[in-house]
């Protein structure tokens, strides 16, 4: 087996999807942001009056997801037809769950669309409460769900 | 106490440091991609022939610390003065270990720019294997070191 | 009624087009720069030899369009097929009209193309006038016409 | 008088500012976005539960504080030090004022990092009330206040 | 005969490309930079252990090419599908020749894209390279192959 | 002599310059655009009435040396204080001499800033003039002056 995105001689490119179909696509990230229950409190009853914490980490995974291949070096520009977080304070973590859905119509698929906007949005938590505990830590960032494209379904074991 | 990136009515703003002195800053975070042996097997036998997945994912870090202030909505722009990326392959992880250190003189900390760094590193690392492993995940991104400023030295509990 | 741009719990998303047909969109938006007609007579006298401030204005237009989905959060990325800026100096006024025409094939709209066309025009024609006048005044940015996708033909009353 | 954006032969540059000193600097501007009543209400109601559209708007106005050198061609990049908008429903313009503060230790000012902040932040607003109402308006963009650099004090008559 | 991106008042526009159909596209592009034999000799000797500049370079020229229709100001965005560039070492320019193939299926061409990634790859060998050498040069930068459009198949005379 | 880009390893890093003093800087880089006689009286003609490449182009290069950070992968960013570009029809070549000057205070020289300039700049002519002529030729894109800093004066023999 060999990594598609370098050729023959080991070279990186942009691997040519010109002759795959435009399919339908959707793809689920997740990740997490592993903190105290006391900051974890800090964010969930801060919410309504000091601040949302969560809706700036959303909106900065939304606004990643449309950056994604200005960062991943060999990901192909893909006119993105939907993206949608969901952070999920856990209590049992302690920490904030995030996953992000992202869908196109495309020749190829929206995995890294969906894994950066988790990721970003886990930055822009860990930003914006570093100053109360920088022990923080974000946590597996994995593929949940990807469909469409001829590779098919794939589903992660959860 | 609280979020400093929200004002007393909880509205987010990029905080005033105006008033902050210039002082030489430093940070180290560290993460990983956890993955199969076989996986890991590909991309450190391939480097020499097949296609260097480090070099790359390195590069990709190193430009991404230089966009932080545009993925992360209340970062500040500062003028990055060193980026360095280390990755390392960890039989044990399985997997590979990113480690980035950011350099500035500024008035506020590099943290969120190694981070940043780390992030973009590992998920470059997930698009260029993906092809042959989806059940990849990153973990453990997490600040080693701070220095510099007012809040001073932070070293992780390694 | 209820806005598009939130779900059912009130989070901010970028709403799923992906099953919306691509069809032919036109957006036409309008502002203007409100100066003094001394600063207006600077503007239109210089053209020819002083610097051509109106042309400088119409290329910072055209290329704000292709930011728009950078700019805008839950905008979509669209592959624009043409932007077009008028800047017309109105001595009644005093000052400079601005009209951005936007077209595309696209699920979206083109909309918000065409006003951060403007919008971005009108800045530039701030900046380089203000050493001289900082009072004047960026007004009345407006849709003037749209047309294309289910919700039809939109005509402002001017 | 001339427009200093132009060399003696009436060529765009940006201007040399390399023997300016670096002094603080601050610029305030304000604008708004002009709506019915019904369109206001909805978004005054709509906050707790239906969805933050200033919240969005405010964040979004942050964010093109730091493209401004993008956005604007002949704008030197500045180390922003603070942004913070106000948005404050009227319900006697109809409408939603939005104000822009900006901070810089630069050589040139912040007036359009502050005029750029309010106009994209009114086109958030825009985009996410759209589908509502098509009529809105963006008015009155204009500079509040600047200080500091050799040109000193400005402050508009409100 | 007339510049198309000029309207007929000769103002900049970004071409009405709206009716043409969407075709597949090809452009290749090549150019050198031109350096002494003995730095020529440090890059391909240390390709191995000390570094390896061309690999850098040829990610430079990849991630260029995707912002194109960022850099040239009336060109299209457009969706690419397919990045490669070729860096090969001639000791008889002394050199080293850059040659990229960019494809789309879009209704404009990638020629600019192709143009682009050569330039930007040249520029970072120039980068890379510039603490031995200051005089190196840049050259020949051209369009070798285009297809696709109604304009058809170019082929330089090599 | 190594690579100061390349660690001891042989890994690219973005080099440490934080003990570097600030200091000014200047760099003046020139390329040209070869073209026919006659595509090159098209655009000295059209001038003042079919529309101004030349100024369009000028534009484009200003832009591009603020975007030197985002694409030259190793590059430090600066806070640029001066750039201007001349563009000079020279019918002997024929074609148009572009030559660029950019200045700063900052640790590192804007070398790669005023070649960037220039190389953009020689891209958007040839964007804007390839629909007449597509064998043109961007050449000769070096250094001609550089100053400031600890590898002090540079200046090549024209």
């Amino acid at each position: 087996m060999t990594l598609t995105h370098f050729d023959a001689a080991g070279h990186a490119h942009m691997v040519d999807v010109s002759d795959k179909p435009v399919t339908a696509r959707i793809a689920v990230a997740r990740g997490a942001v592993r903190m105290s229950a006391a900051t974890l409190a800090m964010i969930t009853e801060g919410r309504a009056k000091k601040g949302d914490v969560l809706a700036v980490a959303r909106l900065a995974g939304i606004m990643a997801a449309k950056k994604t291949a200005d960062l991943i070096p060999l990901c192909h520009p893909l006119p993105i037809t939907k993206v949608a977080l969901e952070l999920v304070p856990d209590p049992d973590l302690p920490g904030v769950v995030v996953e992000a859905t992202v869908k196109t119509g495309g020749q190829t698929g929206v995995e890294m669309e969906a894994l950066t906007a988790v990721s970003v949005a886990c930055l822009t938590i860990y930003d914006m409460v570093k100053a109360v505990e920088k022990s923080m830590q974000i946590e597996g960032i994995r593929l949940i769900l990807k469909d469409g494209g001829k590779s098919g379904r794939f589903e992660a074991d959860t």
